[in-house]
């Protein structure tokens, strides 16, 4: 799996996306007839066709799983997408609001009256509610809390209390809880009388009178022991257990070190309060890796691919504001050198190639960093071992690539010298990206800033202003 | 959840990691006197505390969970690795060969003789062993295939025949299944013969007597339901089943999607020949999102953050390569203008705006493209108006950032005509930037490639190359 394979269409979805949006044209094609042909008698005919497509569209709605009718308004342009929206039966639209990405939601959210946004959060957890509550209007949002009981509405404010990042906000309220003095048969019936386990239980949770988690019982192990046993026989004492205020991504990391499916959530004197799903763990993996890729090319958020221009715009001006900076500054080095260059007009020709080579090689040591720091495997020490490795790296790609391009300089401008200072040029910048895409995202982490955020701009700006300087400096010094 | 956050401690494994490199460290030291002292009377002591610490670190060692061992031999460097890898008993080191990345499993297999890896190789379950049967050597392999019986070694070279992007690879065969026609009673009592479930058992699979899957029993309705029921009374039929040849990319979305912890992976036939857990997709989840941003910034493969200087040159030097040829092709652009900029110096300082602003343009369009084809959001109809949108987003921004540049051109340099050909030059190249960005990816994926990959440095490539094109070729025909 090393590939990013997009290749092969998701069959299935792909062809339910494909049905919906045949029905959805061939709809369109009779209501842009019954456009044309205002006034006339095939009124009554069109309609009658209008109807039955509609009926047939819902149909194919209702019958899609809601996970699947997300996917489909994400790839709809935004007024084929609220057209679905409408047939979408209430009771499952607070379910779908969930599955959508934010900036969908939005749009969605922007269709819908107050009447029908109290029916979809109505038909939510507390912990869903907490998720679905910040886009919500303020007035909605108090009416919901009002209608609900004490002890939910205190559920969903002590979700709404953590950070998006702290695992407060992600911790879900259904558990079964048990004593340890039962006996499993005990245990058996139960969860017999219970009906219906929450989805992803594979453990019960083991508390004392005062709801301090004293165990967990895996379902593996309730399945294969003796009925006859008490729990405290059989539970496992040491379990990964979490606290609200832990960090979502490391959290998610443990689950995937530790191939967890659910886990405990326990305040700081032990009692239980929560438990975390590996469903919203990998929600959190796939997030923090989308944002790795958007921030690194300056997109800010989730950009619905169906955004207006100006909502782009917005998302992506303050990456591009910053870019135009740099470049500027990188402008006004060369502009320093513009006597050089009068002279030796070969230099503004060949300039782009030693900034340009900068630039990659050192996004590409600030990927590998990057990478190794959220993985945690980079310790003060390893630092200085590191920083040798990249400027070894840079020095011999140095000397090999700059020693190509200054062999070609050589030989198209029957210059020595200027292959010479190209090729100094080089590798001098190639050592200028690696010292800075060590030290940047290690500097970044030091001042509890993200590495990736960022960084990618910063190295770019200087081996593009310092690859200019040192080629155009020494160019100055030894050419002209 | 919307930013990468690595600030944080992570508490518990960097304390274990803190803690065995100390220990290192301070069994180094002592090393390092005798090594001085050599020949002297303190020998014995010191190779007295010398075994206390090699005890202290075996200690530590034996305490940590394999995934714990895995994360400490990653971060560290290669020789401090070995003494590790050297105190893990041997019946953990499979497990552990199969947490580590590729790079460092190889650093480690390369430590290890032949009768070591096949001691660890002997822990391993089918699936696991054909996970690394590619990085043994073949006569390590092939003793081992000898010594598995018939039934094994089947499993083995089936779950070797495919592709490791396809779902064959990545089941197991660790799966407890039943008959429909039995009651709940029935197969609480199996499951209690059984001892012990399998890791991540979240349903069970019912089969004909042709292992044909006919259905599944979650477990949270083995458990709730009346055991005199029968099984094919409780069974759910519409089970979300994979086939070995599916893609795993779009089979772990379909696990996100569903919410799934395992699913039964049938031939073409319908026979159940295994399943795929949860824990396997998180890591394909992972390895994708990975390999995303590695391939954007022309990393081949997980680079080892200690590799050797040659490796990390192997690792990188492709994509310098064609960087540099495109940044060679940019070069002679701007040589054949290189009269026009003799004329008027303040081009070559200028020109570099052109190009950088359109490519950080063409890289957001492309990002946004690349994860909207991941996800399957695009359809051929809509491929029309995302063009229009993203050139809409590029005519605004040329408009407003061209002509804040254009502006600040006049004013430096005093000439109107030079800002007004800054502000046209960097317009069409956000133009080309858009048209390119969203034609880059939607072709590679006609052709069946990879969109991210080698996406990035194409479109640089184009707005390097047609910026000081664009640019100069204005400046030629309007300023010279």
């Amino acid at each position: 799996m090393s590939e990013v394979d997009t290749r092969k269409p998701h069959s299935h979805l792909q062809s339910q996306l494909a049905r919906v949006t045949e029905l959805l044209r061939r709809q369109h094609l009779v209501e842009d007839l019954a456009h044309r042909q205002h006034g006339d008698h095939h009124d009554l005919v069109d309609s009658l066709v209008h109807r039955q497509h509609v009926a047939e569209l819902q149909r194919e709605v209702d019958g899609l799983h809601p996970a699947d009718i997300a996917y489909i308004l994400e790839a709809l342009p935004t007024d084929e997408r609220l057209e679905i929206w409408t047939l979408v039966k209430a009771d499952r639209d607070g379910e779908i609001l969930l599955e959508v990405s934010d900036s969908v939601r939005e749009s969605l959210l922007a269709d819908m009256d107050r009447p029908e946004m109290l029916a979809a959060a109505e038909q939510l957890d507390a912990e869903e509610l907490a998720d679905l509550a910040e886009d919500l209007p303020d007035d909605v949002l108090q009416e919901l809390m009002h209608r609900l009981d004490a002890d939910q509405r205190e559920r969903v404010q002590s979700a709404m209390s953590w950070d998006e990042d702290q695992v407060g906000a992600l911790m879900d309220f259904d558990m079964v809880t048990i004593r340890e003095d039962v006996t499993l048969e005990t245990v058996l019936r139960y969860l017999r009388r219970l009906k219906e386990l929450p989805e992803h239980t594979d453990k019960l949770f083991v508390v004392n009178h005062d709801t301090l988690l004293t165990g967990v019982l895996p379902i593996r192990l309730l399945l294969v022991n003796d009925p006859a046993k008490d729990v405290s026989e059989v539970m496992a004492a040491d379990a990964n257990t979490f606290h609200p205020d832990d960090d979502v991504a490391e959290t998610a990391q443990a689950f995937e070190r530790y191939d967890l499916v659910t886990a405990p959530v326990v305040d700081s004197s032990g009692r239980l309060i929560g438990r975390l799903t590996i469903d919203a763990m990998v929600d959190v993996i796939r997030e923090e890796s989308d944002a790795e890729v958007r921030e690194r090319f300056g997109l800010r958020e989730d950009e619905d691919i169906f955004a207006s221009v100006w909502k782009s715009l917005r998302n992506r001006w303050a990456w591009l504001a910053i870019n135009l900076v740099t470049a500027f500054i990188a402008s006004r080095v060369i502009g320093l050198f513009e006597g050089s260059i009068q002279k030796l007009v070969a230099l503004a020709a060949l300039m782009p190639i030693v900034a340009g080579i900068g630039g990659n090689s050192g996004n590409q040591t600030i990927t590998m960093i990057v990478r190794a720091l959220a993985l945690d495997q980079i310790s003060p020490t390893s630092g200085k071992r590191l920083l040798r490795k990249e400027l070894g790296v840079a020095l011999v790609n140095g000397v090999i690539w700059g020693g190509v391009i200054g062999l070609v300089a050589w030989l198209l401008y029957r210059n020595l010298a200027l292959g010479l200072v190209m090729t100094a040029a080089m590798t001098l910048n190639l050592l200028l990206a690696a010292l800075m895409g060590v030290l940047i995202p290690m500097s970044l982490i030091k001042l509890g800033r993200d590495p990736a955020m960022g960084a990618s701009v910063m190295i770019t700006a200087l081996t593009d202003s310092g690859g200019f300087f040192i080629f155009l400096g020494l160019a100055t010094i030894f050419l002209v």
